[in-house]
Formats: C-alpha cells, sequence, structure tokens
C-alpha cells in the first residue's frame, strides 16, 4: 500500500526535489509563486486555488492565463503522481518524478468568476513510457468553467541530482 | 491610409478601453500585471518581454505559464488589430475591438533561458465574423522556443459600453 493511498497533509509539490522546487506555478521554494498543492481523490487529482485579486480578465473575472497556469501545474504534479503510483512506490521514495510540459491546451468554456476558490481536477488519459496526459477540468463553484489538457514529460534526471 | 501602419509608440493593448484595460496580462490599468505592448512589424505583429526574476520554471529558465500568458494576450491583442485593419480602420476609431480567448494550445519546443528580453510574433491565420486565429512563436535570441496558436471571438459589446 502506497502512502499516497493515505489521507496525507502533503501535496505532490511537497515531495518534489528542492532542486525544482522553485516553479513560479507549484515550487513550495517560490515566495512570489502561486503555490498550489495537489492531492488524489480516488482516481482523481485535486487542487484547489483562490486567484489573487489582481489575477483579472475584465474586473469580476480571472485572467485566462493563471487559468493557464494552474492547469498546467495541476498537470504536470498528476504526471509526477500517477508515475509514482504506476510504479507502486510512495512520492517520498527514490528515483524522483518530475514531469515538465510538452504541450498545453486550454478551452475557456465560460468566463471563470473572481473572489472565489477555484477546484482543478485531473484524470490520467494515458500513461505510457516518459509521458503522462493529464486532462483537467476547473470548476467554479460546481461549474466547469475551462478544460485543459496537459501532455508532459519526465524532466531528465541530470535536473533531479540533488 | 490607417494610423496603426505608421510608426508609433503607441501599442494595441493603449487603445483598449478602459473598463477592459485591467487585464492582469495586457492592461494598462493593472499595476501588477504584465502590462505587454505589441506592435505591427509588416503583417506580422510583435511583442517584447522581459520575464520577472521569479518567474522561473526550473532555474536559468522561465515559466511556462508565463509563456502562455503572453502568447494568449499577444493573441487577443493582434485579433483586434486585425480587425481593425480588416475593416480600415485606425485603433482609436469606434466601436472598439477587444477579443477574449476561446482556447489556447502551447508547444514548448525547448526550455527558454531567463534573464533575456523575448520576443513573440505573430501571424493571422484566419479571420472570420467574430474569430480571429492567430499563431504565436516565442523566440530567445531569435531562437523558437515556444509555439502557440489563440483562438480569439469578439468580446460581447456589453462589455465594451464605457
Amino acid at each position: 500500500m502506497n502512502d499516497d493511498n493515505r489521507p496525507s497533509d502533503k501535496a505532490f509539490q511537497d515531495y518534489y526535489p528542492d532542486n525544482v522546487s522553485h516553479c513560479y506555478g507549484c515550487g513550495r521554494l517560490n515566495p512570489d509563486g502561486l503555490q498550489i498543492k495537489t492531492h488524489w481523490d480516488g482516481d482523481e487529482t485535486v487542487t484547489r486555488y483562490l486567484p489573487r485579486p489582481y489575477h483579472t480578465a475584465i474586473p469580476g473575472f480571472v485572467y485566462g492565463g493563471v487559468l493557464a497556469s494552474l492547469i498546467d501545474c495541476h498537470g504536470t504534479g498528476t504526471a509526477a503522481a500517477a508515475a509514482y503510483r504506476a510504479e507502486g512506490r510512495a512520492m517520498d521514495t527514490e528515483p524522483a518524478f518530475r514531469y515538465v510540459t510538452a504541450s498545453l491546451h486550454v478551452d475557456y468554456l465560460k468566463p471563470t468568476p473572481a473572489g472565489i476558490e477555484l477546484e482543478l481536477r485531473g484524470r490520467i488519459k494515458e500513461l505510457k513510457g516518459r509521458k503522462v496526459i493529464v486532462e483537467v477540468n476547473l470548476l467554479a463553484e460546481g461549474v466547469a468553467t475551462v478544460r485543459g489538457e496537459v501532455v508532459a514529460v519526465q524532466m531528465p534526471k541530470t535536473f533531479l541530482a540533488s
């Protein structure tokens, strides 16, 4: 049984090696960054994020580039967690998995309201070799406002040496 | 002859009506935002942007979500400028054009180095009715590191009433 299937306060991103934890979207060592936190919820992955007041598209709605960023890092985090799970390993075991984005597709279905905590839910569409494809729905009060797909590839091992 | 074909210090974004100028990516009235500025260069559009030091992916390289944001707002700005041009109107004439993103696709071709001014170059792929498709190349020292496509649709007129 993996640790990552038990309830835990630690998010996927908390297991990233220090030298790959400066990402503006998800690095716990980037004090200016969004610092998203992602967890398993059954076979889905969940991130909750309250956009900053200045993450504006037009007043009252959230900027699409920030939503794309959330989907991006939710996707790479989900990819890493899925890779550990596929190997039957907990996320604190070696070697570390860390993914980068090869491509990102985002469909903006409707405006995303500002001032509320958003929920991203990810699902593994494909896991094959060094590539993971993650589908992401972004919801505002239960309504999907944005849909994304992230093609993530495993970061070269040379980046992961600490 | 349109004003937008003559050399001008004013960028596309400087013509956006005030009430749609708070965008985090391109709004001149968002003091925390990226405030990108886009101009014509013949049939292409150009934005230059120096990422902030904390826009990190891994140290030394720029965060993909910020690059997606640049492509997004470069795309909507290009869409607006192309719509004025198609009507043979200068960007300071009424009615105002302002576009939102329906979908965004980004391919990360190689890591984008930090610490240098990036160049985005846009090209109109399609302009039909209320929809404009813009292809964008993002270059670092002349090398394309990211390629994007933005499907932009005209913002409803109700948003543009000042």
